[in-house]
């Protein structure tokens, strides 16, 4: 026996990625006033262990198409980082893996703490999250709902964070909060999480298809509703008067900019969209102006402004919550640190009261940040008061575990992990460039 | 005659790229409390075009090792944006290619404008603005200063900055100084440019190599000295002592944390130091935390606070001017996006009062933003009043066209070009995996 490796000597022995790619250009799935041909893509990894019980972590990062091949290749620069690591002391201790992955100093150099390489670590420290969910047998969410105050805070690095919000204030806010979490449990287990869907509103889409969308969205029990605006003044206007009409004037209507508007721009559009009772602004102007979005906040309150897809690590999120520059927080389980940095958002939108109502959508995104919004409620948040998690109708079937959605809320999952597996087929046939997908001929 | 490209017809043929790795990490040049193993790299790109003059635009971005790959395939992922492109008008209308380059939407999703994406535009881009001077038989810096101020105002994206600095105010400010363009020009023909020295302060450096170093660079002619701190106040504290020792009263000392410190750190060990006349201290924490630095700048004052090296965009740079977060903006030419991106920080410095000292150093970087400084001086920022450009004293050798320093001076760069062409021996020396250098069994 001495030769075979028993799972508590397990290491990992393989970090593996794959350029997958999806054309969803063709469709105007997913245009909006920046990203008008997007080819929803995954730069996914495998990692791989000798433990000999069958289960590998599965992360991945979400791109929209060309430089899907640069994020992979971050990826893989990880790899020295993580092999040969014992998987049962990673999976003990997710805090000094995830301060491992983010520390390479060479590595940093590149972001620090942003773009690919952020990206890069999200990918490989959510597959390690999802493996350890796999072990203890219990979906993410649920994994880490069982950890204790401390263990939560042991998850996060306080560094630059902690003169908004330190360890023991964090600890604080934990223990406050650990009574009442079976009772949320149950409740979303019976209840399902409150959702609002993006599915109707791409901005390449059709008047027609946009109001035909709209019905159907109420028809199906949604009571929350996001669409594009950002082409022109008029357009936006159009568009939700349209949306609000198809609505009814129960349904909240949201509108999502995508970066398109500068600071004046964005407060006079926002200003002529008011007739249509808005729940709020998403991605006003550039995610890296904190100040303008303190400006565009005050001038178009009581409309909330919502921003995070873009916000690439929790100092971020700092700037935006500390200046009330966002009401919203929309985390993002790919585009910042990985679960890890997620949680370090979690705990200052919850002392600084923003309610968290994470980005998704893209590939995978739903499937992912579920857990997040649900431990959110459970263990940090502690309210369903403003929260809901976008939920976008797009590319589910890839997954082994897919998000699933009943009368606009979501189901919590069940399964062990992270919901982040793909099908083996669907990984085949949407590799990039040699899949049977792209063979056929279409392009990228 | 007529299958033969003439230079008005002329388009880009070939965009090439190096990954050139230089062993620094051997001898502890560079070392930081952030970066102690630094391996200076370049990821080089060629821009090469069919218009039978010889010149090609070289640029570059600056890593330190493991990434550069990640980095070189980000610079190969912008090929199709400037493949077929006619050179004459890429050169003649250098703003419409910049927001060309950012402009991709499926790459921009990877940063936006921050991050390898965002080195990656700006090492084409700077590769471009390096052809662009070649051709005009001009050093960039004397090129960009023989643009009217209508000319320089269209090389800015002013979007996401209007709020801060407009157009028309651009234009006033540039009109204003237009006049003393030429008495600046020959100001600085005479006495070169005002400079300081991090050569001899790295963190890996004895107490007694540092105590040499300082006292060295005073014999040398240099005024201002940067050194590392952030291993602990003591060990700072001693060496500050060291070095303010060597350097005598006069000479100005500078600190650079390297982002190593809390909001909190960094406010007390700055105080510990104060007994040592500091001039700037550099990056005392996370750079994505203009809120931090503001608060230190206050508790610090009247010592400034100096940052910039990862700061990755103008839109940012406009969070810590417009917050008095910064009291030295510290522009770098391959951090951000370009020259174009450094004009539109250069213009928003100026309207806000706060002096321009680029970041040198690594590779090439001494090279590049002495053209900057030089050309803020003429004709933006148009004074020298506590302006230095870094230098280090390293690797430029490699370059045909190195950076000269006298007296702790920069002397004004003469040959046509950005200076950022290395020779041909180097680029194959230094080339990772496979260059000589590599291959002798040096590890990366």
């Amino acid at each position: 026996m001495t030769n075979v490796p028993t799972t508590m000597a397990a290491t990992f022995t393989g970090l593996e990625t794959f350029d997958l790619r999806f054309p969803t250009s063709a469709d105007a799935h997913g245009s909006d006033a920046m990203n008008t041909d997007p080819d929803y893509s995954a730069a996914y990894v495998i990692l791989r262990t000798d433990a000999g019980d069958g289960l590998e972590g599965h992360g991945f990062a979400f791109t929209i198409g060309r430089g899907n091949e640069i994020q992979t290749a971050a990826i893989r620069a990880l790899t020295p980082l993580v092999l040969g690591l014992r998987v049962g002391e990673v999976c003990a201790d997710m805090g000094a893996f995830a301060r491992r992955l983010h520390g390479d100093s060479q590595l940093r150099w590149l972001g620090p703490e942003k773009g690919v390489v952020q990206m890069a670590v999200a990918a490989v420290l959510n597959a390690a999250w999802d493996l350890a969910a796999k072990r203890a047998g219990k979906p993410l969410w649920a994994l880490l709902a069982s950890f204790s105050p401390e263990e939560i805070v042991a998850l996060v690095d306080f560094r630059y964070i902690a003169d908004t919000l330190s360890p023991r204030e964090a600890l604080a806010l934990l223990s406050r909060n650990a009574d009442g979490r079976a009772a949320r449990t149950a409740h979303l287990r019976e209840r399902g999480f409150p959702a609002y869907t993006t599915s109707p509103g791409w901005l390449g889409y059709s008047d027609e298809q946009l109001a035909a969308a709209c019905r159907q969205a109420v028809a199906d029990g949604w009571d929350g509703v996001k669409i594009k605006v950002g082409k022109s003044v008029a357009d936006d206007a159009r568009r939700c008067s349209i949306a609000r009409e198809a609505l009814g004037p129960t349904c909240k209507l949201m509108v999502d900019a995508n970066q398109s508007w500068s600071l004046n721009e964005a407060i006079e559009a926002i200003r002529a969209l008011s007739p249509f009772d808005l729940w709020w602004v998403e991605e006003p102007t550039h995610p890296d102006d904190p100040i303008a979005h303190a400006r565009i906040a005050q001038a178009i309150a009581p409309v909330r402004v919502a921003s995070g897809e873009h916000i690439p690590n929790a100092v971020m999120f700092k700037q935006f919550l500390e200046s009330r520059a966002i009401g919203i927080a929309q985390v993002d389980a790919c585009r910042s640190g990985g679960v890890n940095d997620v949680i370090a958002t979690l705990l200052l939108a919850a002392k600084l009261d923003v309610p968290v109502c994470p980005h998704a959508g893209g590939v995978g995104l739903c499937e992912l940040v579920q857990h997040l919004a649900i431990f959110d409620y459970v263990a940090v948040g502690a309210s369903l008061e403003n929260r809901a998690i976008e939920f976008v109708d797009h590319l589910h079937e890839h997954f082994v575990d897919p998000a699933r959605v009943r009368g606009g809320r979501y189901l919590v999952p069940q399964t062990p992990g992270f919901s982040s597996t793909m099908h083996p087929a669907s990984i085949a046939r949407f590799s990039f460039p040699n899949g049977a997908q792209w063979r056929r001929g279409k392009t990228a």
